[in-house]
């Protein structure tokens, strides 16, 4: 295939820097630093793409390099299928990926369609360009982790023994976040040249085919109180199994595997890697069973686990609902990470704040990095993780940075960016973006909005007003995707990202957008009911 | 109740005629005399409501009286949650209503949060503030019987029989639709006093509670060639039943009960309006199951029919999706009106093109009326349109207007009236709208995208490209629901309406937003594959 790179440098290819910033990131998605597979075009979280095929691909980059800034492009599941009349201070791409009518959104049509050519799976920040590869998730990883510990071990997670299964795109970040926040981690995964990665990338420290070894290595960094990550080449059930034969209780249990997908993603126990891949094509019936009958005993395993006193929590993968559907009645007995432990985050209109250096250059970061640590001195969390990130994480692509900031800070971090552009401190413009998994992005009654107080979890009113006020504020690009991160059916999720290039234009934009985006989360917060978010909407004086 | 009323005039009471516009469609959608039931804030089609209760339609009046063209207010589900920063080319309200995570998006779900004042059911144009009254579905359904007249009976609809259910909300447009399309019109409701609001309105001729009489009345004026229409007070199901049984068939059957709602909608079979209400509170689950077989009967009845020479078309409520669940297994056996009808014109970038003069002056309309006919003076069924309807439609409301318009004709037509505006040579500025179900704003594959070429009936992408196109665009409001039409689960549907205030901003957003908008429908029939619509495209240039 050919080998996508974003340019790099502060030489334009396209017309503007809001069209260039586009093109960069959707190229530096499929960079192979970043993404899991570009031959196939997939970003990451199982089938995730970028766009559909090669033709489009093609088509969207010639698109971008040919616009001006009184039109957009549309993207529609991965193709660009038209140019609307729009104005400077609109998005330059609207995108829409994966959506479905209700009653037609489960993966048997949506997988009749993908084989028609006619969709694909945007996930959440593959199809709308905004994935920084592993350090994306790494952050949001390391805040529960931390949040955990805080919550059940006093702030202290050594001599703490975390067990998950799943070390793929987003899993992948689990070793590094697990001991930066201080604990033995011990990481299970099917398939061994996914941990070989995250050997190469530094997340994780040591790897092995022997379950014997991998338990000698944690047993003995637990006790010394190491903070060693290991990955480990099984079938996480078969582990689990194993864990509780042999009496060992691990503190803190969760999971990432792919199971938001029964076919394409989890592999079914007590078959090899091959073996899987090879009944998909033949008979994926058979497949999503054993798949779903394979999730139902990994949950009861966890369950058991549980009992025994591990603190045990869904990890946004939709593995109970499948579990459920598998046969596991009391799948969902324990809970997903957001109630348990973002959800206080999200009522400050907290979330995964993202961006990247167009000009490719890492000490562009370094100076943001030092622009921010000076911006909000008295946040010692925050600086910590800077420091902790800027030693420990590789760049994957285009040098980025990732930290969560809440409402008025999204705001004034955008500011600052797009002053820093303007006088020439870095080499070229600078784009913000985030997760769809924010505070006031998603309705997945499975994970972001699991167990709100009024209920409200499947209303997804939300992430379209989301939309709605990105799209008039005047985001660069903006994206509505459906089935991110639970997969077909279970949620529907908006996306924005902004350009600083320093103009005055960027000005008013980043100020509308990095204000109503955070904001949605405290409109949504709360109208459920969440008193945090009713006092921080009215310290900003914005609840009507 | 308070008597809603939209203010008249040119003095303004809001800040801008843009947040003035939007208040007075907002009243306009509860004034009595286009309102079904304006105490329940019910404008039309089951519960489709403008306001979620009094309290959020009190808040969003004073909101709209003190809001900037710098911001704009979020409305979920007919509640005001906020209001963000945007600019004067972004619109003033954004609106999502009833819009539900797929696996979570049934009637069952939705009327548990609505129970809890978590949500309301936002129709198409109730939400959305912009039902203009019978009016609004008349030139849709004039246009579905002539082009079945053209289809069918060459172009000649006189001595013809045409029968069908509902007399409501929208289902009152169609005796004056088929009177005016020639036919002799029988027309079934089971409320009487929806019919005789069809009386009082002059959309219907006679009524009577005698199915003998009616008979009598209608096979006289079908054997003159009159085009009487007479309303039938009683159930749908028991007059085909009897229609059978006397060896009268229909030339054109068709129906629109409110069979998209089986519990609030819907009347079963054997029993009368009175006990039908008193089920539905003591037990929906009943009543529901009750309802589900009677459709089933009803569309059982209209195969026969159709098997003895009917031409029968579902008239977009779902009924057949319901028959077929209440047992009905060939239920899909006639088609839907779209594909038979409609689908030509979306090619074309045609859809439902509506206006309101916000003075409330007829003569503004008038002199609209008058406007169009001479800019399209080679459009001979638009011109005759306009006549009749001058003619024989009686304004409720602000007097407004519809008409079907194409690609190009729209944006036409758009910057005419803001020049009517800024010359005043009508009294106060025009709102233009639309309903949702138009060529690009629609996903519904029991009704707008039915049967599409390339099998995309489900792919909602599309109506969110609309959506974002249009928010972008700077439509003064846009508004994106589900279930419109045809209920929970099965469709998702966008909407936009624009000022014409006279104002070169207003020229800048009516080129983008009423160029977009059926450009939406063309790229969506070109990428299914449509040769008319790739024509206009190409004749557009706006094909990528
Ligand atoms: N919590 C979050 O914030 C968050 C965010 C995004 C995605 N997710 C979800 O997390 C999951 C993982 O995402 P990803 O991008 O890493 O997916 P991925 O497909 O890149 O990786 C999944 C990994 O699971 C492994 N696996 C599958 N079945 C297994 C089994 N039985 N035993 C051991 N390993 C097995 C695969 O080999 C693969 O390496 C997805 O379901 C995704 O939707 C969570
Ligand atoms: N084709 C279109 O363009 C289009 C547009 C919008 C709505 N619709 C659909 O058409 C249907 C009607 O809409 P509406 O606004 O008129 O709804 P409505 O609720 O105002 O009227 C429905 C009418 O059906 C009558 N009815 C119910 N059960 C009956 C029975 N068994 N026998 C006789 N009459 C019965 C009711 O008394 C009522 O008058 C809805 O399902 C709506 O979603 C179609």
């Amino acid at each position: 295939h050919p080998h996508y790179k974003a340019p790099r440098g502060n030489k334009l290819h396209a017309k503007s820097w809001q069209t260039e910033a586009a093109l960069r990131m959707f190229l530096n998605n499929l960079d192979a630093e970043v993404a899991e597979n570009p031959d196939e075009l997939v970003v990451y979280g199982g089938i995730g793409q970028a766009a559909r095929n090669r033709e489009s691909l093609e088509k969207i980059i010639q698109v971008l390099l040919e616009l001006d800034e009184n039109h957009s492009l549309l993207v529609q599941s991965g193709k660009p299928v038209g140019v609307v009349r729009t104005h400077p201070q609109a998005p330059r791409v609207m995108i829409a990926n994966s959506n479905l009518v209700p009653a037609w959104a489960d993966w048997k049509h949506f997988e009749e369609l993908r084989e028609r050519g006619l969709m694909m799976y945007g996930q959440m920040t593959a199809g709308s360009w905004i994935y920084i590869g592993t350090q994306g998730i790494l952050q949001g990883t390391y805040e529960t982790f931390v949040s955990c510990g805080n919550k059940h071990f006093d702030g202290d997670l050594r001599h703490k023994l975390l067990v998950t299964g799943g070390l793929g795109g987003m899993g992948g970040a689990q070793p590094l976040a697990a001991t930066l926040a201080g604990a033995t981690f011990l990481g299970v995964d099917i398939d061994p040249t996914r941990i070989q990665k995250r050997i190469d990338t530094r997340y994780i420290d040591k790897m092995t085919y022997s379950y014997e070894e991998a338990i000698q290595w944690v047993m003995e960094a637990k006790e010394k109180g190491e903070n060693l990550s290991v990955g480990l080449v099984g079938d996480i059930g078969d582990v689990l199994e194993r864990l509780i034969q042999d009496g060992i209780t691990p503190d803190v249990l969760t999971d990432q595997t792919s199971a938001h997908d029964p076919l394409n993603g989890y592999v079914p126990n007590g078959m090899s890697l091959e073996e899987a891949l090879q009944l998909r094509k033949d008979n994926p019936e058979l497949y999503k069973e054993k798949s779903i009958k394979s999730m139902a005993r990994h949950v009861e395993l966890m369950l058991k686990l549980q009992e025994k006193g591990a603190v045990t929590f869904d990890y946004g993968n939709n593995l109970r609902e499948f579990a459920r559907q598998g046969g596991c009645e009391n799948a969902f007995n324990f809970p997903g990470f957001t109630p348990a432990y973002i959800r206080p985050l999200f009522c400050e209109g907290k979330g995964p704040f993202r961006w990247v250096a167009l000009s490719g250059d890492p000490e562009d970061i370094y100076t943001t990095d030092q622009a921010l640590k000076e911006a909000f001195p008295e946040n010692d969390h925050l600086i910590k993780w800077l420091d902790e990130a800027r030693e420990k994480v590789a760049f994957q692509g285009l040098p980025s940075r990732i930290c969560w900031l809440g409402m008025g800070e999204r705001e004034k971090a955008g500011l600052i960016f797009n002053d820093l552009v303007r006088t020439g401190k870095v080499k070229a413009p600078i784009i913000i973006g985030r997760d769809h998994l924010d505070c006031g992005s998603v309705a997945s009654p499975n994970r972001e909005t699991e167990s709100m107080l009024d209920g409200s979890d499947a209303v997804s009113d939300w992430p379209l007003l989301n939309l709605m006020s990105n799209t008039a504020g005047g985001a660069t690009w903006v994206s509505f995707h459906h089935g991110g991160g639970v997969g077909m059916g279970y949620s529907q999720h908006a996306g924005q990202v902004i350009l600083a290039d320093g103009t005055d234009r960027a000005d008013e934009c980043i100020r509308r957008v990095l204000y109503n985006d955070p904001a949605m989360g405290i409109f949504r917060h709360a109208d459920a009911g969440y008193d945090k978010a009713k006092e921080v909407g009215d310290n900003f004086g914005m609840l009507i």
